[in-house]
C-alpha cells in the first residue's frame, strides 16, 4: 500500500509516551554526523539491545600510523555522550597540543587530530597490529565508553573511497578534508570492496531486523559502500523487514557536506528524488522534508515507494528522537 | 702524570672568554637528565659539529603501540630548548588531554605520555615501520627540531634493560617509572646486548674524538648498557684520546634518580670510587663533587686516574657551561 504520509506535528508534545513506541528490532546504515544524529534518536526510544547500527568504513584511512575510523568514531562518540557538539564530530572539550607540536616537526596537519580523540586511535590502531578484526576492536571501544547499542563496522577488511576529481584521482579523506571537497567529482570507487565481506554481526542484525533504516547520510560516499558489498545489496532484496531511508537533501541543499555538491557534479537533479531513485531497488518507504513536500507524490508514484513528509532536521534531542518516533512509526505502517 | 686536581672557582666570572675554549671534538656517553644538561652545557661552550651525544636506548620500549625512546628524547628536547624545566624531562608546556581520555578507556596510564611529546613518538613510530632506522630517525627529528650537534642512539638494534629485583624480573620502564624504582635490585641484564652493534657513526665518533665524556648518568642502567656493546668497549681501550667520567653521585646521594640505592641494593658502596672503579678500565679521569674531595686521593692513587675535583651538580645554564669548560680543560691537560 503506497501512500504519502505527513508528519501530524513537530510540536515537542508529539513525542508522546515512550511506552507505545513499538518494541522492535531496528539496523540503521549510517555513515558519519548526520547518521550518527539518527542513532542517537533512535537510542531515545528504544533500549539498546533492539538496536544495530551498521556504519560505512571506506573513508577509514591511515594517517600518522594510525588507523581513524571517521565515521565509526562519530557515531560512537554521539552514543557514548562525548561528540563535540560544536562539530558533531570529534570529542568535545578536546585540544589539539599533539597538533601543534606535529606542526612544529613539519609534520601534516590537515587531519585536525585532537588530543583526546587521538587515544580512540591509539588504542584501535595497537589492537589491529594485536590481531583483533576491526569489529573487535569496535566493541571493545564501545563497552569501555559505555556505548551499548551495538555499532558495527560494515566489513572489518579494508574499503577505501577513491574520489575522481577533475584534478585527478584523490584518496577519500584527502578530497574530504585537505581538499575541503573544493575538486569537482566525476566518479567514485570502492578499491577493496571486490574482496570485502560484511561482519556475521552485521548479516546477522539484517537477517533479524524488524526494520531497515538507510540515515540521512550520503548517498555516493558514505552508504554506497555499504550497499556494494554484494551479500549486503541480496540481503537488502530478501528481507521482508520494511527499509526506510531519511533524506539527506532538504530544499535543493545537503543537510551536511557535499552531496548536494556531489549531485551537482554528477549531473544529477539535487533534490530528495535522486535519492530515492539511487536506493530504490532495496527501498519500500522514503522520509523527506515538507519543503520538499511536492517531490513525495513523483517518488511514491513513479518508485512505488511510501513517503514520509516531516521535518527531517534534527536540530536538538527531542528533534532527533521525534523524527525516529515518526520514522518507526512510518516504517511499521507498511 | 696521575694528580688530583681542584676546580678554580664556581664564580660565574671564571667562565671567562669563549674563544679560549679548546675546538675539540667531544663525544660524550649519555642517559637521559644528566646526561642533558651535561650536553646542554658542552652545547654553550662548543660549534655543534665538534659534539657528538651517543645516547643510552636500552630504556626504549613499545607502549600503546608506540616506540618511545626516552634518553633520546631527553637530550634533544634539551638541546632543541623543549625541555620541562621543571622536570628535565618532557615537553615544557605539555598538556595531558591524550592521557585523559586514556584513562577513560580504562588504558594504562602510569606512563605519563604528554599531548606535545605524543608527536614525537607518534612521529618515530611511523618512520621506524617504514623502514628507518633508529639512527635516520633520530637524525630525521633533531633536524626538524632545529638540533645541530649530532644526537647518536647508541645501536640501531633493539637493547633491553631488564630489572631483577626481589619481586621478581621486570622490564625497565616497569620498574623505573610504574613503579617508581622501589622493588629492591638485585641483578640487571641488557636482552639482545650480544646481537647488538653499535651505529657506525657511534665508532666514527668515537674514534675521532679528541674526549670521551660519561656523563653523570646511572652507571648500571644508563651507561652499562652503551659500554655493554663489545665494540664499543674495544675501541674505548684502544683509542688515546682522554676519557672523563663525571660521578653521578654527590655526598652519598644520586644527582637523581636510582643510582645511589642501586648501589646500596647491589652491596656497593655509596660514593664516587664505586662509580670510578665501575669505569676504571677505560678511563684517564674522573670529576667529582668537592663535598667528595676525600675520595679523589683514593681514587688516584689506587686507580691511577686523574681526579678533578670541583662543583658538579648543575643548577642552571651557566653552572653548565662552567662545568663543561672545566670538565674540557681537566680533560686535555691528560
Amino acid at each position: 500500500m503506497n501512500a504519502v504520509i505527513y508528519g501530524t506535528s513537530t510540536d515537542p508534545a508529539s513525542l508522546g509516551d515512550p511506552d507505545t513506541v513499538p518494541q522492535v528490532n531496528v539496523v540503521a546504515l549510517l555513515g558519519g554526523v548526520g547518521g550518527a544524529k539518527l542513532a542517537s534518536g533512535l537510542a531515545q526510544l528504544l533500549p539498546p539491545e533492539r538496536l544495530t547500527f551498521v556504519v560505512n568504513t571506506a573513508d577509514d584511512f591511515e594517517h600518522l600510523g594510525l588507523h581513524i575510523s571517521p565515521d565509526l568514531d562519530t557515531v560512537m562518540y554521539t552514543l557514548a555522550g562525548l561528540v563535540n557538539p560544536e562539530t558533531g564530530w570529534g570529542v568535545k572539550d578536546d585540544t589539539w597540543n599533539t597538533l601543534a607540536m606535529l606542526a612544529h616537526y613539519k609534520a601534516p596537519t590537515w587531519f585536525r587530530l585532537g588530543d583526546r580523540d587521538l587515544a580512540t586511535h591509539l588504542l584501535r590502531t595497537q589492537w589491529l597490529r594485536e590481531g583483533f578484526s576491526l569489529n573487535q576492536v569496535t566493541q571493545r571501544l564501545c563497552s569501555l565508553l559505555g556505548v551499548r547499542q551495538r555499532v558495527l563496522p560494515m566489513s572489518d577488511a579494508p574499503v577505501r573511497t577513491w574520489v575522481l576529481t577533475d584534478e585527478g584521482e584523490m584518496a577519500f579523506q584527502e578530497y574530504f578534508v585537505r581538499r575541503a571537497w573544493q575538486p569537482r567529482v566525476r566518479a567514485i570507487r570502492f578499491e577493496g570492496i571486490e574482496q570485502a565481506q560484511p561482519t556475521s554481526a552485521v548479516m546477522n542484525a539484517l537477517a533479524d531486523a524488524d526494520v531497515i533504516l538507510f540515515g540521512p547520510s550520503n548517498p555516493f560516499v558514505s552508504l554506497d559502500p555499504i550497499l556494494a558489498l554484494p551479500e549486503v545489496r541480496d540481503i537488502l532484496s530478501a528481507v521482508r523487514a520494511p527499509r526506510v531511508a531519511i533524506s539527506p537533501i532538504v530544499a535543493g541543499q545537503a543537510l551536511k557536506g557535499p552531496a548536494a555538491k556531489m549531485m551537482h557534479e554528477l549531473n544529477l537533479e539535487v533534490s530528495p528524488v535522486t535519492v530515492a531513485a539511487h536506493y530504490r531497488d532495496v527501498l519500500t518507504g522514503f522520509v523527506l522534508d515538507h519543503r520538499d513536500a511536492a517531490y513525495a507524490t513523483t517518488i511514491t508514484a513513479q518508485m512505488g515507494i511510501c513517503t514520509l513528509v516531516t521535518d527531517i532536521v534534527m536540530h536538538d534531542a527531542l528533534a532527533r528522537a521525534r523524527l525516529a518516533r515518526e520514522i518507526l512509526q512510518f516504517a511499521l505502517q507498511q
